[in-house]
């Protein structure tokens, strides 16, 4: 497999000089591993740190700036990062305001941030902590005791992300993340294993002719295999799945905020044509939809396929999801 | 190879159908196959009208709005939009201030252009034309006389539309245009081949271990096949081969536009770790980088592999660039 580096060993550090010579509104330290807005401690905001394995760009270094993540921690390729990183994260950022851990549902990075919270505690910061675990695909993976966190992580550090730009206290960030996480769920479909750098092969073997439903971002077992199916039948799984799941717990009313995500290969034709199947489908069963974003946004690696995260917005997180926002990769309104 | 979608035959109206539902702002037309912003002829401006083949997205219809393109008629797959699609966009756009049709040197999209441009013109609308001819590694090819255009093609479009939406008149606008084509300089790297929908099948056959040298933007032959080479080595090259060929040319001053552009199926944390070594190349060379744009923009469905267009940028053209922008793939300032 042949990948754009120089080697498997150096990719994330080659990655994060790339950013900071890319991005000189962002201080990135390529040595301890930790990218922070440059302005995260002007403002007396709450902070927000996320982090998580790389191989999930622009997930989440690509989220930190203005309205989003103060700071990000990326780890190795699909590893966890180390608490070591949160904690200078969170130190980087802490107004006296405290800092909100946005944590995906993988059993290290749950790990982690948690010890990461108890010594930033010690350190006389205040820390909450979130848990993103939206995808409805599968309870219980190889990576994680029940469900996934995926693309819902976009929602949750966008919209909490806001209320912290606005001045939220920390108790109100961390409700309002809850709630988007509580609001939101995502189901995903592969066509194609992605290949890691350091094993240099795919991750599963998935024959032409073969799909995987209720995939995760990590290259592990989906739900089912079934033969290939076209865009619109696609759409009917994965748009009904999350809908029947959702209609399974609290009702929850509100038009959805839709994320059509590209998991890293399908060309963008494909993801807009694949939308216009969520979109029809959505109507079909009468769901009102508020806002919609379309394109590669929480990724694995070179896999091809996408994956549909749908949230029912009330009122605030609607006027918190349109607040501006200026990160790498999303970027509106101001 | 398989392929999110419905039928090789709906590709293109299925991606215009999804483009509609998910984008409110923009006028579709997926009949005739024309993306409108909706204001195009508010405020009396100049008309920016591009286009092409399908399978490069985002370009051109995800640059249609405040402050780059006015329009853009899609082609099917790899194929030159028709003239008729081109005069309706002129038409939709022309406020009395005439259209700038922006032109990817291919021989169908030229010869198509130019007949829309006489149309337009029988129709009392004024029509300048640019020609984008930035690629430097082949002179004539599958599918052009003398040289294609590619990464350039966002840097005009850009910076014309910023042009065009501060009231600035055709010939200026135009002029501008061509200033930005003739400072553009672009080298694309293939790991692998692109499939069409219509054909299945990657377009020419990569072996394992080669990369090709000098490829296009649609599946056509590189300069040169090669064994697989480091990020850095790739670097080299492709910045070597633009800055080379751009002292061949009058000199231009001031610093440069850099855009590190993926051709698809490229992960981001490659194109970043990809972005360090072009960074690292023209610091070696003592090329001051103005500013910078790591992503996916112009594309070749989905191939793997990354272009490097390099801009020299006077005063007026940088001022441009950083002009508010609101598109579907680019966004700044507003």
């Amino acid at each position: 497999m042949k990948m754009l580096i120089n080697s498997p060993q150096t990719v994330v550090a080659d990655a994060l000089r790339g950013l900071a010579a890319a991005h000189p509104e962002l201080d990135v330290d390529a040595e301890t591993r930790v990218v922070v807005r440059r302005d995260a401690r002007q403002g007396g905001r709450v902070g927000l740190v996320s982090g998580g394995g790389s191989g999930h760009e622009p997930l989440h270094a690509g989220f930190v700036g203005y309205g989003m993540l103060s700071a990000a921690c990326p780890g190795e390729v699909f590893t966890s990062p180390v608490p070591d990183q949160m904690v200078r994260a969170a130190k980087a950022v802490d107004s006296g305001q405290g800092v909100l851990f946005v944590v995906k549902n993988y059993t290290g990075d749950v790990l982690n941030f948690d010890m990461a919270a108890e010594l930033a505690e010690e350190d006389g910061i205040r820390v909450e902590r979130v848990l993103v675990d939206d995808d409805v695909a599968v309870t219980d993976s190889l990576y994680t005791a029940g469900r996934r966190g995926t693309g819902a992580t976009l929602f949750v550090e966008k919209i909490a992300g806001a209320a912290a730009e606005e001045g939220a206290p920390l108790e109100r960030v961390a409700a309002v993340a809850r709630r988007v996480n509580e609001a939101s769920r995502s189901f995903g479909v592969a066509l194609s294993a992605c290949t890691t750098p350091a094993k240099g092969s795919p991750t599963f073997d998935l024959p032409d002719g073969e799909l995987e439903l209720g995939i995760g971002i990590h290259g592990e077992p989906g739900r089912e295999r079934r033969p290939m199916m076209p865009a619109g039948e696609i759409a009917e799984v994965a748009v009904g799945t999350v809908l029947d799941d959702m209609a399974n717990a609290a009702p929850v009313d509100g038009p959805v905020l839709v994320l059509v995500n590209g998991m890293g290969a399908t060309p963008l034709l494909e993801l807009y044509g694949f939308h216009a199947e969520v979109a029809r489908v959505l109507a079909a069963r009468s769901v009102a939809v508020a806002r919609t974003l379309v394109g590669n946004y929480v990724t694995s690696l070179d896999m091809a396929g996408c994956s549909v995260t749908l949230c029912r917005a009330d009122e605030e997180m609607l006027r918190l999801w349109d607040a501006p926002v200026q990160t790498a990769a999303l970027r509106w309104g101001r």
